[in-house]
């Protein structure tokens, strides 16, 4: 680019890098958002392509579609190998090697295995469309593995250990213990539906964590209702292809075993060879800048940004959205030669549905919503949240077929099969 | 199944398969539908998803799902891999054996290399939505390649050939046409995108060959004003993974083949052991039954059936579901032991879509629409022959604003990459 202006590095288009990214539309700068895949991941609605709700497509939205309008930002397909601060560059898989004014890493976290043995092998993560297209194919695969040979039952295959109580966990559990209950009972009319199981694993006495403990014993009622079998203050010793074993010795027959115990920052944050908190965040200032780098900022689940507990900022979408717009704001202050005022995150609350006509809902000034209320108001907050018209419409489209039939239409397995009958 | 009612097996879950399936409803026969995969596909409306226009699963609906309702069917997942005449078993895959006293063959056909060297390797084709996914990440890909090395150019990396010129090879090229002007120069703003080149190569000396002269002259006229190069009275001799090598000896640099030449017909047929046509076609009666197996029918693409002219019926979706209705009436009067009737196809008309606005469109009395009535038509039919209320809606979505924005949302590049970015 035959450019004077500051140019803006954006590695990651999850919510916090798009955020970015579109506040600084107005400003004299060349954006470049860096991205390994060419799509944002609507990550909270995975569960729901993991469970045949919805389709891929309709979670992910390509990242040059965002930027058609934004005449100062452009979309790079690539993945960063390397950083370096002193050059101010960022080096990419393919060799090339791309000159920043600004950088702002955005890159999100990755699914964490803590070290236990078998998760990388034989678990499925859950944060991105592949990964939930895995965990519905290994599912669907499952149930007609024991269409075909009854005997599979006893030795695990429809049994899906969740591991992680967390929101994705009980989403996970919620959606599979739906999609058992109401649809593969009618796909699987000669088959005993009722032995499939659903296990969640969760190391803590409750679900849910971070809400309010009246909220975990209305999601670990609503669960139990729902045929989920929990296992608190368990956790998971080993992973194999077959079996979940417990640190208590107990050990579960399971063909399906998703990871959703908790993250890492992405590895990115380490190749910038600055400090890193436990977690592999990277640690930044009260103005997410990378102390003694002030053309650095890290944002969203890969910086640990201090606050007043002294605990970093949840890794949650709103707090990358936030972190975004802070950072625009931020650059726009660094371009006037302005002072930088320090991010300050506005708690909107915490939501998680546990399926249909239930969810639970903590507002800020610690009200609480449960039940139909919860999921009406977490229903349209994902919609609105969508992005683009298209993915809102058909997500609203099979959303409201499932809600009317029970049904869902996204249950194909699509492999890489070669032709042939 | 505890039954003393006569086993209808029916292989294949396409227009034929499912067609005889559902009426065989009423009848006291237990239906059960074996397919490779666990859906049917909508194959007419693939070339879509591989110009990122539609979902795959908007276009695929789960088997199982087709069948909720009916109480005398059911699915099995599984591949044929032989079939006892005497004993009247069918063997899977996975080593079950199926007994029947009907069987019904409707497992369709494959694409044919025709023995052309480096298809099998290079080129793609479009039976399957896993193929139409592969031919819409090639192409997505190989756009974001050059736009990382404006070099690539050059060696093809923005040419697609097209080999086939009947509807499927007209339909990709329009759609190519369109996905490339009206998205990819949106999505690639610094691209000169008129680079990007779309051959396509038909053996005779006109596309669309079963079509009235002056339909095809219109699809020319038509895919010439979009930019398409047509090389028609040419063969390709060779494809590699970087050209293709036609038979005046010419090559084309092209990163994407699609390979729309034609199929032959699914290898099931020849595990019958009986009389094939040269395209691997079974022959059968009038009535589409196996000469001296009353019991066992074969149809659609897979049978060669007699007509008054000599000629096999062509392989098109209205053949194969007036089949599947034939042989459950057949079925029905065989239980009577009432005389079969022979199957008279009755012959709808043809219709290919070229793009926007544009279709052609020939009826049985020689009449023809093209041109934007050509087009309503063509969506109209396809949109109500699509299976399931939801698929329905959600192509409607996708159409509506694929129309209005021009744009195209299905263009997500989902593969098994690993975690990190």
């Amino acid at each position: 680019m035959n450019s004077v202006r500051p140019r803006v590095l954006i590695v990651g288009a999850g919510f916090g890098g798009l955020a970015a990214a579109e506040h600084l539309a107005d400003l004299p700068v060349d954006v470049t958002v860096i991205d390994a895949r060419n799509h944002h991941t609507f990550q909270p609605l995975l569960y729901q392509v993991a469970t045949a709700g919805l389709d891929a497509d309709d979670v992910c939205y390509p990242t040059r579609g965002v930027f058609h309008r934004q005449r100062n930002a452009r979309v790079r397909l690539g993945r960063v190998v390397a950083i370096d601060r002193t050059a101010r560059t960022v080096e990419l898989d393919d060799g090339a090697s791309l000159p920043f004014d600004y950088l702002v890493l955005a890159a999100g976290a990755i699914t964490a295995d803590f070290g236990v043995a078998g998760v990388t092998e034989h678990a499925l993560g859950l944060k991105s469309a592949a990964d939930a297209l895995a965990i519905r194919t290994r599912v669907l695969q499952s149930f007609e593995a024991v269409d075909a040979d009854r005997e599979l039952i006893g030795t695990g295959a429809l049994t899906t250990v969740i591991v992680g109580g967390g929101p994705t966990g009980v989403e996970m559990a919620g959606g599979m213990a739906e999609l058992i209950d109401r649809v593969m009972r009618r796909d699987y009319p000669g088959l005993d539906v009722d032995r499939a199981r659903i296990v969640l694993v969760e190391g803590a006495d409750r679900v849910l964590g971070p809400f309010a403990p009246k909220l975990s014993a209305k999601a670990k009622k609503t669960l139990e209702t729902m045929g989920v079998e929990l296992q608190l203050g368990r956790n998971v010793a080993e992973v194999t292809a077959t079996t979940v074993r417990l640190d208590d010795g107990s050990e579960i027959p399971a063909h399906t075993v998703v990871w959703a115990a908790g993250v890492r920052a992405n590895p990115i944050g380490a190749a910038l060879g600055v400090e890193l908190d436990r977690s592999g965040r990277v640690i930044v200032d009260d103005d997410l800048r990378v102390p003694g780098h002030p053309e650095i900022f890290v944002l969203g689940d890969l910086a640990a940004s201090p606050t007043d507990d002294g605990r970093p900022l949840p890794q949650v979408a709103p707090v990358a959205i936030q972190g975004g717009e802070h950072v625009a704001t931020a650059i726009a202050a660094s371009l006037d030669g302005r002072e930088l005022e320090p991010f300050v995150y506005k708690d909107k609350g915490s939501m998680a549905t546990i399926g249909r006509n239930a969810a639970v809902v903590e507002l800020p000034n610690g009200r609480t919503l449960s039940g139909w209320p919860g999921w009406i108001a977490w229903l349209g907050l994902h919609l609105v949240m969508l992005i683009g018209f298209r993915n809102r419409a058909n997500v609203l489209v099979n959303w409201a077929w499932n809600y009317w039939t029970y049904d869902r239409g996204s249950r194909l397995i699509v492999t890489d099969e070669r032709p042939g009958m």
